[in-house]
């Protein structure tokens, strides 16, 4: 029963890592990402104003990660564009999300249990992006664990990470966020996956490479359907997170008080740069010295919390 | 006679097309390309405080289109820096244009004679960059229609579309505005340009190449020189697109009423992000569901008009 | 006599020459660069609300020429991180600076003796960073002065010529300044050491590499430690500078009485676009015509007081 067991889970791997994303799993990541542009505050003026920043846009959101894994691996930024079927095949599902008689893809589409669906499908092509961007960088690099995960994090979440500029594309110019500052739930999973596959593929994970897919996809896929039923944001790192935090990255305290400013100066000033504003607060304050080596323990308890204040903010403002 | 006609045409495309875009055309893109960006508001006062700033802009000017197709096609983006005469004779014209003794340079070249000829030559070089760009691709991505238009775009309106970042050369910052929200008319032109250029290297557009040439340069200098006699900054495709427009981006009408609030709020805050201002003030009206499948008819009437007033107050700002 | 000094010369910039920048002089160009970022407005703030985005500023900050470089002439943008070893190190000296318990390794790095120390060995290795740049430059550009000065001060200066996109990382963007609007005292002596080397590498400067390489780090060394030990912002250049700016740049005066409005404006308003403000207050002035060929003797001295002002305006707000 052991063995049977074991040969099924192997066959089932086996058939997901055989499985071709194109063309049903593509269209699924396109369908979703699209919808996520969509529900961006001025999207649909934008794709009103000018449908050509708007298509660009959702090339972006489409094709982000391969954009931003050229730039970075010096191969052509344009090279998403070869692929004719790909680029068509989002451009038409652009074209039904955002200018379809009477809205009926975009509302078909954002019915729970069909955006379900999708979702779901759509987080099985981030283990095959992320994959290729880690055995691409293997390629270039052998051996090299630092690059191998940033590519691979780069090809599954570039959308994510080239946010800001294609904001830009949109007419909109929001420094004072980005996934590195803030870091969003697709942004983090994708970041544990490049790490988990780039050490499989360098043997310091001790696991064979269509186990692994099927185990990061089963976990992705579960937790993306388990946020969009119980409509809860909470990462499922979130104590490991605070954990490492706590642990690692409060040494150093007297900055701790200052951090309690960021919450208040986040919340009463939603303008630009927050951060900016709070240290000049904290400044004005006089009570924060910045070298001073003393150490208060209500610092350390203080500033996590802090921490999740500004995200629960931060994610009202997002929704 | 109707031989003689074709023969002489035939000579003369191919004299055109065996001409040499060095030096005098050349000198004339960089000089009318120096003297555009120097009636940018605020260049003048840069060109003062920091030259190195205003050189490299005018850099950017005049090399943008192959620095941006760099970047696209992962080719060197100091590439243009390497052909030094090119660069010393940019750099000549640019300090002619900002620094010469009691202005001549500048007043000379902007009499309406001289300026014509020179903006006619420029229409000319044009041609010749968008069908470089198209010929690179092609040697790189054999028959990929769209990485030749996107390439052949890049090379001869590349000034234009990283006009967001030639700003910030210069300290400037309009994240609200850029070439893909609402395209300038020298960009129109060598999008077409490029398509018509990538259509015929692939045989989908029957005709041969000098011909092409021919028939695209004459109408870019004949079209420059009516909009520059004329004073009119009415597109000649205006017809073109808002028949586009009309027939394919306006299937999903609840937004309507939202692209005539838009006119409004761009009219009323001349700010920065006028979309996003656009946005809320629709949510705040209420009135403007955002996924209502309702269509109402005086909205398909009313955002073209919309868009062509947009358009009117934004020329009148850039101008 | 002079034999014996040639010869001891002749020992000791060979003795420079194959110096190793691993690992002394790297940790101290980590070590101070981090510190730098540290000492920005609002980093420590950043390093508490998300360690990430510190640990990503950092390494722009400390592989930021590299980074650049990378983008310039299309190698990979991620090769620095493929140098694990210096990446750990580097990663060691941002969490010690950062996060260290009681602040301790800050605090210590901070005294004066030893920053004096770690600055004179991060002077030392921008000459290998600009030689470095040059030389891979005339790999790829055979004699192509431009790009090998462009490379090797983009190598050696690349953390402050990208310092916009730096801050970006952390949230913060302040668009009207940047390294080319106004060059800090590092930029100015990178780009010299960038022309003398290509210069030196072309044949033009005839002198012998070793020795330059003693003579340009000698010059940096010395300098970088009179300035922090008189705390003098003095550039060596600013005689030079000035020459050449009456000489050359002062030609078109009209606008001169525009630059004192400047010194003006960027007192008055230290807001976002000081330029841009300047050029709408001389506007409303209205006294200032912008291509009226007339020269007023009081504007070519009036000028670079102006910049001197506002250098010092400048530099005030920096520390």
């Amino acid at each position: 029963m052991d063995i049977l067991h074991v040969l099924n889970l192997d066959a089932l791997s086996h058939g997901l890592a055989n499985l071709s994303m194109f063309p049903y799993f593509d269209m699924a990541h396109y369908t979703v990402s699209i919808m996520a542009l969509r529900e961006q505050p001025g999207a649909l003026a934008v794709s009103r104003v000018s449908p050509l920043a708007c298509w660009f846009s959702s090339m972006l959101f489409c094709f982000g990660g391969a954009v931003l894994s050229g730039i970075m691996m010096a191969e052509p930024a344009v090279a998403p564009l070869s692929n004719s079927t790909n680029v068509l095949l989002a451009s038409i599902i652009w074209y039904l999300v955002f200018y379809c008689p009477q809205d009926l893809a975009y509302c078909c589409a954002a019915l729970l249990p069909l955006r379900l669906v999708l979702s779901a499908m759509k987080e099985v092509t981030r283990t095959w992006k992320v994959l290729g961007g880690v055995v691409q960088a293997h390629g270039k690099y052998k051996d090299s664990l630092m690059v191998m995960i940033a590519n691979g994090w780069a090809k599954g979440a570039g959308g994510g990470l080239i946010s800001n500029f294609e904001q830009l594309v949109r007419g909109v110019w929001k420094p004072e966020t980005n996934e590195l500052l803030k870091m969003s739930y697709p942004t983090k999973i994708t970041l544990v996956g490049a790490v988990l596959f780039a050490l499989q593929h360098t043997r310091y994970l001790p696991v064979q490479k269509h186990y692994l897919m099927l185990i990061y996809t089963t976990f992705t896929v579960v937790n993306k359907s388990r946020m969009m039923l119980t409509g809860s944001s909470t990462s499922p790192f979130a104590v490991i997170e605070s954990a490492i935090y706590k642990t690692l990255f409060t040494g150093h305290s007297p900055y701790a008080a200052l951090t309690g400013d960021i919450r208040k100066a986040s919340i009463t000033n939603g303008t630009s740069n927050g951060l900016a504003a709070a240290d000049k607060e904290s400044g004005e304050n006089g009570a924060t010295g910045q070298c001073s080596p003393t150490c208060s323990a209500k610092g350390e308890n203080g500033s996590p919390k802090a921490k999740e204040a500004s995200e629960n903010a931060e994610t009202k403002k997002c929704k």
